[in-house]
């Protein structure tokens, strides 16, 4: 089942590019803006496991109060939709079992007949310290942002993927700490502005070659 | 410019799911291969630097060869074609000096005159340990692999993200070591198979709720 052809998607992708400022005035329409958060449910992790949680900000006050917290970037307010990509800290086997649980929901039968799928994630998670086990949610969230991103691309959204801001003003300012979660990455969404001199510029990667091997 | 609708970008994300046997007797045509390829280049980084490498494994012995290091999962040999992420093992001036000298190429213009874009990014880079750094570059690479399974699921292409493997026999086989990489996280691509009963089991993922937050 194909959606769009080659040339279509290539088409979006080179159209995308991280944009340093976005209309303000404008907004994702709720349908489409319902599309991009089910990418984000959607989103493909490490046993299914989903280590996250997805904060969708529209409230322009709290998002100034952290705009000196991310390099005074305005995309951080000025974005239709601001999405903080959150990680549980400390991740542990009541994760998993609530994982399990879900399963069971789901698909019925018991948490118990899942004991060996259970048992092979527990056998991972306790091989991982407790840095490791954060840079492996880390990990994990940066596939929803990759997914999120092209969704985004597809459906004529701009977005703008940021790491740079400070982690723990976030964690205080969002409440996250207290609750296990710190955030991990930021993605601003909406559409860029008519002034976006970045819009124009040629994007910059490496020639295929260099980035691509075949074997 | 929307390439698709809502809906059928849900489609295609509810479609997708972690192939576990893949049909080995289809290939992905070179034009499709061709587009999945460059939505591997096209992936956005963190400052545009990409720290990556990517190996398009067709070799069917080269494959069989290392499935023994994937837990014996047979998709590695027996998908389309596997995608190996691999990424710089410590990543450093040179290699940002590199990435000046390409956007001085394509944009024109010196990289004298990328001395403050440099400047920002070593400050960046030099403030990061060894290990935080290679875990940096990691996370880099699951941008790519959160863009490239959204790009082949839009293309009709499956796929199926795959974590477990020895990074260290990984890294021998394929002689990353020496050439200053490491394998980040694995996707093979193709068609599934009539025979993976997977493939229509209920998704499972955590109630919206329990994932999407609104603020």
């Amino acid at each position: 089942m194909s959606t769009i052809t080659p040339s279509q998607l290539l088409d979006s992708l080179k159209w995308r590019y991280a944009t340093k400022v976005f209309d303000a005035s404008r907004h994702i329409s709720k349908d489409t803006w319902s599309a991009l958060e089910q990418s984000l449910v959607l989103t493909p992790s490490s046993f299914g496991l989903q280590p996250w949680k997805f904060l969708v900000i529209t409230d322009k006050a709290l998002r100034e109060k952290l705009v000196p917290f991310a390099w005074n970037q305005r995309q951080i307010a000025d974005a239709s939709h601001l999405v903080v990509m959150t990680v549980r800290n400390g991740y542990a086997e009541a994760d998993v079992d609530a994982n399990m649980q879900r399963i069971a929901e789901i698909r019925g039968g018991t948490s118990d007949a899942l004991l060996g799928f259970k048992g092979m994630i527990m056998k991972t998670v306790n091989g991982l310290s407790q840095k490791d086990l954060a840079q492996w949610a880390k990990c994990q969230s940066y596939i929803a942002l990759g997914q999120f991103m092209t969704s985004a691309a597809l459906l004529g959204i701009d977005t703008c993927p940021m790491e740079g801001f400070e982690t723990d003003k976030f964690d205080e300012i969002l409440g996250l700490t207290a609750r296990g979660l710190t955030t991990a990455v930021l993605c601003p969404a909406g559409y860029r502005s008519e002034d976006d001199r970045y819009a124009t510029l040629p994007k910059v990667r490496f020639a295929d070659a260099d980035v691509i091997e075949h074997r």
